[in-house]
């Protein structure tokens, strides 16, 4: 079977996916998109073919494709399917993509991303040449901006340091470089540096054990794995130089919003003089949030706190509590690292030059 | 079967544990004693019944009692077991008792206990009758001390309040009134106070989970599960009013040796102006550390962080660190709890005043 798509841009795509060791959480094979199956992660690697924007929605619904970079490239890439399974039926794009739009009510980046490749077609004589561009070039936008926080996160890592991380903020959850804080550390080993990391398991949906040991591992990145009550242990034994998280929303004062757990990492790390840094892009700033306060903390169901392997840890009838996230205040975050750049503190104004259009460029 | 052991001081023990509601993790029964496996809580509640000293060690062994109390009370009971089961030979009874003396080498409660027996027996004409009452009164002692504790730290514990706790120091570690830290919220509650709990799982090994959520839902008190990286999120959430953890080792300055994850909810505790106590006995308080830099923090096995339920959660081949416990630094602590008072800062000439010998009466 041929891996050729017929279309330049998505072979570009596809081979810089061989060729850089990226991480891809999806990309061109074919006449499809192959996709890895992050559920199986890292006890198997599955890889799906998917042909359909259906497919796609679908994919993106299971979590089998998850982050929020990586959920713009599926929306990206299940646009171009559409357009590429009816080409001479432009009015049919819209329903066709109906699906993938919904597929997570929250990720702006999806719609965003299939509205981008729709546009490009309708425009086009070509349609379907059309919306392959504009999906190769979604991605390959986003792993320049994950190159970029590599570039100017590596700054902020010293040669030999270790480094700990909380969840999964790397490449699967981006392009395939290394998302947001994996972009961070692998910048640093790019630039020649000797980096180890320690990950936290991150319960109760163990994204760290699951994920985040996975890629460093794939990379050849010594790691770690401790649990998310240990960092403190960690930090008054002199084994952590650093930390660097992702973040899942960031207030225009740099308060972040981040996966539970984050914020004791936090004040761990102020309390044993580690530098401690979010990693981020314009498209997690909410300048609609002037601080922390403008967040409220999501709480999910509870049912994954009460049972790992499908058996229960606790008693029947006792209940869990499930916050999503919690918020890290901007006064405990040494620096911000961005695709403009490395930002210290006091952060708004440059958080607000990231979001202007000129920084776009 | 007769529940009755032929002993007086014996039989006045079991009565206090049908009629007390105590959760005992061992009582006498006929003419063995009867012992909650541990290693099965929550799922299963098995009893087994112990009749040698020999017995009574691997049960220790094989973790079926845990706790630095109930450790002492086994060690008491196995001493009497093996003077009941041969009266007439003295000679035979420290070989009798060697398996026991060695069955957790960390455990000093436990060759106190066994040698306060040994001492009662040889001393006696009727060696069995004074080796039941010594065994009877280490646990009964163990228990006033439980009750202290309790009366002392309900005054730390407003009315309405939610409580926060991590790891297990209650009861079944313990001579089964609620160890140190649910002796606290049980003396609480007993004091006419309406009481709810928020209990951390405590990975790797899920105490939280599997044990104070078990006791506190026995006891009728409102428990909710959380994961250790969640104390933050609670705290930005308003939700929790003073939190109580137990001691393994507290230096005599204050500073605090506790399950790994202590450390963490302390910090937090002081950035949202929470109350943070300690509750800890005279035997938990090591004079022989001036502060915790004396306390070397032990790195355990790293395989309970890598399977939960005989499976992997990560990568073969990533590693781990398990820290038994993190220090968490005198300043932070509110105040400890102990058998003879609620101490506030500073702690070191109350807890010398503890370990003297006049506080023992």
């Amino acid at each position: 079977m041929s891996t050729e798509t017929g279309f330049p841009s998505l072979d570009h795509l596809a081979s810089r996916v061989r060729e850089e060791q990226l991480l891809a959480p999806l990309w061109p094979e074919g006449r499809g998109i192959a996709l890895i199956d992050q559920t199986k992660l890292p006890f198997a690697q599955e890889i799906l073919q998917i042909t359909t924007a259906v497919e796609m929605a679908a994919a993106i619904r299971e979590m089998k494709v998850r982050g929020s970079g990586a959920i713009g490239c599926a929306g990206a890439m299940g646009a171009y399917l559409a357009v590429r399974n009816a080409p001479g039926q432009p009015e049919s794009w819209n329903e066709r993509v109906q699906l993938l739009r919904e597929a997570r009510p929250t990720a702006v980046a999806l719609r965003r991303a299939v509205d981008e490749v729709l546009d490009a077609a309708r425009a086009a004589a070509e349609p379907v040449a059309a919306a392959a561009t504009a999906a190769a070039g979604f991605v390959e936008r986003q792993l320049e901006m994950e190159r970029a926080i590599g570039r100017h996160g590596a700054a902020a890592i010293p040669d030999g340091a270790t480094v700990l991380t909380h969840c999964h903020s790397g490449a699967l959850a981006g392009a395939g470089y290394g998302g947001r804080a994996l972009s961070v550390i692998r910048g640093a080993v790019e630039s020649g540096k000797q980096i180890q990391v320690i990950a936290q398991e991150t319960r109760p949906y163990f994204q760290g054990a699951r994920i985040t040991a996975w890629e460093l591992f794939q990379l050849g990145i010594p790691v770690t794995l401790i649990t998310d009550g240990m960092s403190g242990a960690m930090m008054e034994t002199g084994r952590v130089d650093v930390c660097v998280v992702g973040s899942d929303r960031l207030a225009i004062n740099g308060d972040l919003a981040n996966k539970v757990g984050t914020y004791l990492v936090a004040l761990a790390a102020r309390e044993h003089d580690v530098p401690f840094y979010t990693a981020t892009t314009r498209y997690n700033v909410d300048a609609g949030c002037r601080s922390g306060k403008d967040i409220p903390i999501e709480f999910r169901s509870a049912g994954e706190v009460l049972t790992i392997h499908d058996r229960p840890i606790t008693v029947e009838g006792v209940p869990a509590l499930y916050p999503a996230f919690d918020i890290t205040p901007a006064g405990l975050l040494t620096g911000i690292v961005t695709e403009g750049g490395l930002f210290n503190k006091p952060f708004e104004e440059k958080l607000r030059w990231l979001l202007a259009p000129e920084a776009e460029g």
